[in-house]
């Protein structure tokens, strides 16, 4: 290893020192900080977040970087640092034009905007939250403005959750969706399924606490490598492949709603512990492509946790630990799993009307970015669409626009991710089926195993070392298309809802 | 405020931001952190503790400390600050002559070494732990060297945790209470009292979280600025006065034990909540000495919790969540939860043979640091100490020398801190009952709100400006005693166990 490469990777472990800490500070302020705890947190959070951004901008890194980039040194390297010297260097020519205080004041705004958003939700008042989001939204725009000057906000926003992305190939995919759902839903929620009350009845937080551990480990999460903690929105965060942590919530009579938030957080976590543990702490590690990401969290939770197959090898130990499921049939169980209505809540919405929750969110974000719709004119546009599409209208803000945190902390453009992910997962099912055979049977049979060692191989391990598009070209072969998750979507349903095979 | 020291209180902000990190690492390492993480926690936390360690020692703030010492400056402060710049010069001259490879060899050595005692004590193998012990012993006596330069390193420790104490001191206090207290529990446990199984029936842990609940808010524990984690050593750790974190563990067969570490770390919390907040983040904020922090938890936990009249006003609530002491009276619960009895472990013993565990410690610790006993005869040792105070001898080293994590992390000269508390305890109790009356009656009234106002105003508030001897004089007026403590042990069980008065 030349001096210089050293001199590098010393370099990057301090800086990986203050991510260390600021994913420390996040999680516990998610998790555990007490009320009047938060601001020192917000002031820790700021401080390390620009030393970090000090040394993701500076002049010396920048040399490394120039150094590294050079034939006589990067002829030397090994693929992996090849990668970490080139995306470094493109990060680090689009960040160090951000002022350092606009910086500062964008991480100190989004922790505010956070906890204005809570208070928001909690009061359902979105005027309380107004002002932190308009603040967001222009401090957004300044600092897409230094990333990338001269190019498409929205179109900007996209990239940096899922590279390779735009509206042009978003609005491709997402017309697909819409062509065949809306009808497919429309059949769907004409026909009744009878409400089962079991499903709402008190479960003990304690229990599900357990069945959540249950699943976790069927699924292949890696206790010595993970943690589980409780917050009100369920999510995943990661230190390496090493110390992966996911949150759930326990509703007294929703315990469906735990269940499946363990299996989507863990196929998140299951993605994070099985990257290659050498690009731990570097940008080669953790998957930093949202879509990619969520394709495998929906993986878990939709293909296979939504699928009666899954549930065969454990239904049994499912009933011991909540014993109302002992009275309910697993067929009873695959319709309740699968119940297609229109609903408000994105995060507790099925596996088809959840796309339209997507697509709306998906409009709204043009309308901020693209349109420039004024902040206060977005819940009249929120409840517009929720006609448009789920033809229901909110009671209030709380369950209409301020139901996600997404926005709260500037994550503008990542809704999109969830749809997309969706639809590679349709690729990959098909892809999948081709190389192991029925995923039916698979499951069955209590092979998951199986499956998650697939999805290690063939995406898992390689982190953010391939970008979206090619992932998708090495494991499928193929450009992106919604084709698959549609033809997923009609088979399932038609046969569960017993439709007629033109739908 | 002069210009010098406006620089002065920002240079502490930046200080104090590595001490929040490093306080959040460790919390985290005893909460959360999976196994596989430890190690880059281990690594944060030597670089944030090492950065904390070289701004507590650099020549700036030796600067700053010597010119704000000057009359021009001094002079203007008002006494909180006269006393920060006192207590850090004192430190600062102390500090600054361990070299920084030593301090940061310490806190790596420290971490390893916790993570080995845990190991040991799992696998009940002294041997596992026992290099990692001699290595914090030397470590212990370089670092005095440097510190306390021809100061016997006993006192030394004894004095960094409980400022003015001296094994002189301790060995008088402690020969008070051996004088008293062995024939009392002589006599004591001459008396056999019966089982009540009804006290090791199952407790459901969810239950168990909810009576922590109630015994924290009834005791004063204030949510908004406090947190509960779940480890198997309780322990309270506090960012200021607005972040108080407490744990616990729930044993499924053993309720008392949560209950009473609730209250137990429920007063050193309150403590630390109720310091004025004006101190936070400096070193007059949190209370720094060990035996005045001792006792207020074991003000809370044992002159309060284990008295019946703590309890008259919840008792039925208590019986609503765990409902097996509806079975049981209320003076059959005092008698238990005053049960005496000489046993292995320091946590799970009663009030009065806990005295002998401390002063066990005590004398170990002399052998280490005085008589210089080696580390493969302490576990020998230990055994004999056990059979002379408490007469039983532990089957392995779990329950016997490794069941302690103080020594561990280099906490050595900590464990007299319980006793003192306690001795403390006797005589804030006398001067409490002159003051507010009846300490019976006032809990059996439900006003424990007042007792609490009382140590608010008269201890909790000073935070660290006032020293152990200080605290006392300023409370109780006069010395320190032993006498007050064990009058109140042989009043409360002469009547407990029958005994004869002149016990």
């Amino acid at each position: 290893m030349s001096r210089l490469l050293e001199e590098f990777k010393e370099y990057l472990k301090e800086m990986n020192q203050y991510d260390h800490v600021t994913g420390l500070l996040q999680w516990d302020m998610q998790t555990t900080v007490p009320k009047l705890g938060q601001a020192a947190h917000v002031d820790a959070l700021t401080y390390f977040s620009t030393k970090s951004f000090e040394m993701g901008t500076s002049e010396k890194l920048g040399e490394f970087l120039e150094k590294l980039a050079q034939p006589a040194e990067y002829d030397a390297l090994d693929d992996t640092w090849r990668f970490i010297v080139k995306r470094m260097k493109r990060d680090y020519d689009r960040n160090k034009r951000i002022p350092a205080d606009l910086y500062e004041a964008f991480v100190r705004a989004a922790a505010e905007s956070g906890n204005a958003w809570e208070e928001a939700k909690n009061a359902s008042d979105f005027s309380i939250y107004a002002p932190h989001l308009r603040n967001m939204i222009e401090m957004t725009k300044q600092v897409i403005g230094y990333t990338d000057p001269g190019k498409d906000v929205y179109d900007a926003l996209l990239e940096q959750c899922e590279e390779g992305m735009d509206q042009a190939t978003i609005d491709r995919l997402f017309e697909e969706v819409k062509t065949e759902l809306i009808p497919l839903v429309e059949q769907i929620t004409a026909k009744k399924m009878p409400e089962n009350p079991t499903f709402h009845a008190y479960a003990d937080p304690d229990a599900q606490r357990r069945v959540q551990w249950l699943l976790l480990d069927y699924i292949g999460f890696r206790r010595d490598a993970g943690a589980v903690g409780e917050t009100e929105h369920p999510f995943t965060t990661n230190f390496s492949s090493k110390d992966v942590r996911v949150t759930n919530h326990y509703y007294e009579t929703e315990p469906l709603s735990a269940m499946f938030s363990a299996i989507h957080e863990g196929g998140h976590a299951i993605f994070e512990q099985n990257v290659n543990p050498e690009y731990d702490n570097t940008v080669a590690g953790s998957c930093c492509y949202m879509g990619v990401h969520e394709s495998q969290s929906r993986f878990y939770e939709n293909i296979l946790g939504r699928n009666i197959n899954f549930w065969k090898p454990i239904y049994e130990k499912l009933g011991e630990l909540l014993p109302q499921f002992k009275n309910v049939t697993l067929e009873a169980f695959e319709r309740e799993i699968n119940r297609v209505e229109n609903s408000m809540v994105r995060t507790e919405a099925d596996e088809v009307t959840y796309c339209f929750h997507i697509i709306l969110r998906y409009e709204m974000e043009k309308a901020i970015f693209y349109d420039h719709v004024p902040v206060e004119k977005l819940p009249e546009l929120w409840n517009q669409k929720m006609q448009e599409y789920l033809h229901i209208t909110p009671e209030n803000d709380a369950e209409g626009i301020l139901q996600d945190v997404h926005w709260s902390d500037g994550s503008f453009g990542y809704f999109p991710s969830y749809l997309l992910g969706s639809i590679y997962d349709g690729m990959y099912l098909e892809k999948m089926e081709e190389e192991l055979g029925s995923v039916d049977e698979i499951l069955a049979d209590g092979r998951i195993g199986e499956i998650t060692k697939w999805l290690n191989e063939k995406i898992h391990w390689y982190g953010s070392t391939r970008t979206p598009k090619e992932v998708i070209a090495a494991v499928c072969g193929k450009e992106v298309s919604a084709q698959p998750l549609v033809r997923y979507m009609k088979k399932k349903y038609t046969r569960l809802y017993g439709l007629s095979e033109e739908a």
